[in-house]
């Protein structure tokens, strides 16, 4: 049979975007002969709706929309993804289901059975599981039909104290009695750079198990914080990857499923490469999906702001980025400069603006409340949110949406200013950690030097007080990172870091400061998800708490 | 049988100031005659610990304490709840169990069926529901334990589409084949003024159903956003409130579960009284479980920051409490000496800053770049930044939590500063909506007036340009909370609420103010949760979407 993939990228409620492009696949599908046409989970809504799904309206538009979208499958079949009501009495009140559509009709639909609520996952919040499993025969074929974890019943998550096997059912086990000719997966699954190769191998292993092709259809795009990366491909029933999809780019693919003959998959691609692949994208996709187009950040001469611009320039063009440069008495000598260079490399408008009398001011009304105190945290706080007040000022009247520069090791330690700094629509590189910045902003000069070599050399500093470096108050990066990598994507505990060979007390000290900053990030900018745990909503931490 | 209900506030983690808690009432109980002592849902975690379920060292910290808590159960039963793992090979790794003990042992665990996982309940992230159902036999009785949930599988949830049966099994249908003379209920349920009664109609309606006396205990205190409001009952097996505990305060109570005499129950106290006993503990406890002593706030002279400073002082004290005065040139007359009065009415510090000098060097450093551009949102802005930096500063030197003034309709239609009046590290009345923190106000000044009588008359405005009212932008407040109320906690669609009755171009106007400023409450301090549908993480909109 001949099986287009379409690899799209949905907007979230956005059900005539969404379905004129589904639509209009599935006639150039048509047109170039395919027998059956693969979208991925939840397409028609675009994945994930969160709480939109609460709304009847909502989920009687993607009905609807199903509908229309049946109307016009004549001479093709197509599989989408919606909600539907579970009409059941009993029951969580919506499914998550496949819906096979052939000969202008639903004719068939398929509810997803294990419903993944680890991470940045939820679904149990609005879907029932299913629990009775059928198969779709279409031109006299077999299709196992499954969507995204049915098929993957067996998990990476350092959060499940090992356990690997977080459902009670295999939906497979329960398909693969039926026979089928070839599983469809259609799936939301998100980038992690860590778990790059663990999502393959489990549709890899699959394929072996059952000795069936596996066609993996993955959503692609950013929403909000989530990227997901696109990559669906094509796997013989030895597991072989023989067809791959392009990564962070919508695609589309006719494959034959008797097709035994050559690979052909993309070229592998470094993780510095990938990350900076999804963080351009992450950044595009916020914005056209929002109707934006400009956006503005301080930059300071620093790695962090460096390496966010270049990102933007990327996403966005250098013609709808503009910069502002906001140093301060503390600030280096170079840093000026570095900055000045590097929006002229990147041909991007940039302003100076002297944040002193500003600061003065703030300084001199205060004088009377705080006498006998000295120059102190409260001191460097007013510099960086006065720099606050100066980008959002820009942010307002040009409507530039501000982006956040704070990188995830600063992040996790609380090393940044609530409403100063910490401001910003979206946080680019928010989870990356430092040393890893560095690795990025390698990777851009790799073809000529576009960020000053001096800002990737310079010892890192938020330059808020005289001389000051982040060495000051955090341990060096190298370790830092390490320590954080283990407590956070790893989730290890203290004393686990300290036997791979960490210093105790430094241990100690920077878990008491992920712990005691919960505060800060709970009201942070939301931040492009990369790493298999991210800042946000994946990761759920009360702030009151003695632990 | 004596049943001592121990009705206490926890804090997140704290096993050791949890099981002091505990095994002083237990020691407490037996002195006083009790067979068993009933402890609330998760009661040595604290309710809910989020992911820090995740950590292997957290569950086994918990375990030991429960262990602890067992050796001292000699001449008398305790039940407590904790989350235990789940040691199969299949489903999530823990339980969220009831553990009864006695004679120095733990003798069985009874672990939870029913996990929600709506609004602001998150249990299947975590837990494994159970499917096993036994009683336990205490003295010669036979005793049902049930965990929250697992007794009410009728739920009022606006946002199921009607439908009221989440579930696919009643554990009381299970339990009630063993013919128990009583049921224990251990509960974590929070406090929504408009679900008041649906909680205790629906522990009426099982005592009745089933024939057996109900004791219900729910855990008290608050935790960051949450608010749990006790009110413990003892139920007759024909559905009479025979006992109840205090509302928002620990409580503890002997009864003989063969009780059936004469009720004794709280005075009722009215909506109001209620929402503000509330706000007071959810200002307590988020002090005093952090450690915190001190709270600041910008006083303007309105409704919104004089409701609040009452609260923190009722909460704190006055000593604890300091304000700052920051008008500006658009202030009126009045809105300085309102503010002041107030002060010194509840005999707190406050102190006058002029804001006009910092904000006219924003204005002048960026008069060359907004040349051509009018006095705007911007400029509005930068006054409100500008105070913002002047209570964080504040905030910084001396230690003092800022509290947010924000109110729910005005944080429901985006009617506020990112990083300027928004900023907070608790928004107190963010889940009350405008007409009822006027009626707070009148609650507060019933024996003799504390807010200045102008501050509650006087037409509402953000004091940010000449004559402003908050009226030249919004609805008047009467018809904004009815449609919100009815958007947010009713989940109605706009049509729904126009067949109610009100303008159609209002109703619009007003449900895209909602959807367009999610960004806005994505960075919003945590709110103390007091209805159903708060803003926070109990409703999980996403931020890129078109709809």
């Amino acid at each position: 049979m001949k099986v287009a993939f379409a690899q799209l990228n949905y907007t979230i409620g956005d059900f005539e975007g969404n379905s004129d492009k589904i639509v209009s696949t599935i006639e150039k599908a048509k047109n170039n002969g395919a027998d059956l046409v693969i979208f991925s989970e939840l397409s028609v809504t675009g994945y994930y709706p969160h709480d939109l799904l609460e709304k009847k309206e909502f989920i009687q538009k993607a009905e609807e929309t199903v509908l229309k979208i049946a109307g016009i499958c004549n001479g093709i079949a197509a599989i989408v993804g919606a909600p539907r009501i579970n009409e059941s009495e009993h029951g969580k009140k919506l499914y998550n289901s496949a819906f096979f559509l052939s000969e202008g009709k639903i004719q068939s639909i398929h509810n997803k059975t294990l419903l993944p609520t680890y991470d940045i996952f939820d679904e149990y919040r609005h879907f029932e599981p299913n629990n009775e499993f059928c198969i779709v025969k279409h031109k006299g074929e077999n299709i196992a039909i499954t969507i995204c974890e049915d098929l993957w019943d067996e998990q990476p998550s350092a959060s499940e104290f090992g356990k690997d096997k977080l459902y009670q059912i295999s939906p497979m086990e329960e398909l693969i009695k039926f026979n089928p000719d070839f599983v469809v997966n259609i799936s939301a699954s998100p980038f992690s750079y860590n778990q790059e190769d663990w999502r393959k191998n489990v549709l890899i292993s699959k394929a072996k198990k059952y000795k069936v092709p596996v066609l993996y259809i993955n959503q692609v795009g950013a929403q909000t914080e989530l990227i997901f990366d696109g990559g669906s491909v094509f796997i013989s029933k030895t597991g072989e990857i023989l067809k791959e999809l392009k990564y962070f780019y919508e695609d589309f693919l006719i494959v034959d499923t008797k097709y035994i003959g050559g690979k052909q998959v993309q070229n592998p691609s470094g993780t510095i490469e990938k990350i900076h692949d999804a963080l351009v994208m992450g950044i595009r996709d916020y914005f056209w999906k929002m109707n934006f187009k400009q956006a503005t950040l301080g930059l300071s001469g620093g790695i962090d702001s460096a390496v966010t611009l270049v990102l933007a320039v990327r996403a966005l063009g250098a013609e709808n980025v503009r910069v502002l440069l906001m140093p301060s008495k503390y600030s280096s000598g170079h840093s000026l400069e570095d900055a000045r260079q590097l929006a002229e490399n990147l041909n991007v408008r940039y302003d100076v603006v002297n944040i002193q009398n500003a600061v003065d001011k703030f300084e001199n009304e205060l004088a009377p409340l705080f006498k006998g105190t000295s120059f102190g945290v409260t001191e460097e706080n007013i510099q960086a949110r006065v720099r606050g007040i100066f980008v959002m000022a820009i942010s307002n009247k040009f409507g530039h949406i501000l982006l956040n520069t704070t990188n995830k090791s600063e992040s996790a330690v609380g090393y940044g200013t609530l409403y100063g700094d910490m401001n910003g629509g979206l946080a680019v590189i928010g989870d990356v950690y430092k040393m890893d910045v560095f690795k990025l902003s390698r990777f851009m000069n790799k073809d000529g030097e576009i960020i000053p070599e001096n800002s990737i050399v310079k010892p890192p500093s938020a330059e808020l007080r005289p001389d000051q470096k982040d060495t000051d108050s955090l341990p060096e990066y190298e370790d830092l990172d390490q320590i954080l990598f283990n407590y956070l994507e790893l989730n290890k505990s203290p004393q686990e870091i300290v036997e791979i060979g960490f210093n105790e007390n430094v241990v100690t000290r920077v878990i008491r400061m992920v712990n005691m900053n919960e505060y800060k990030r709970f009201q942070a900018a939301p931040i492009l998800r990369i790493s298999s745990k991210a800042f946000g909503f994946g990761r759920k931490m009360p702030l009151v708490a003695k632990y």
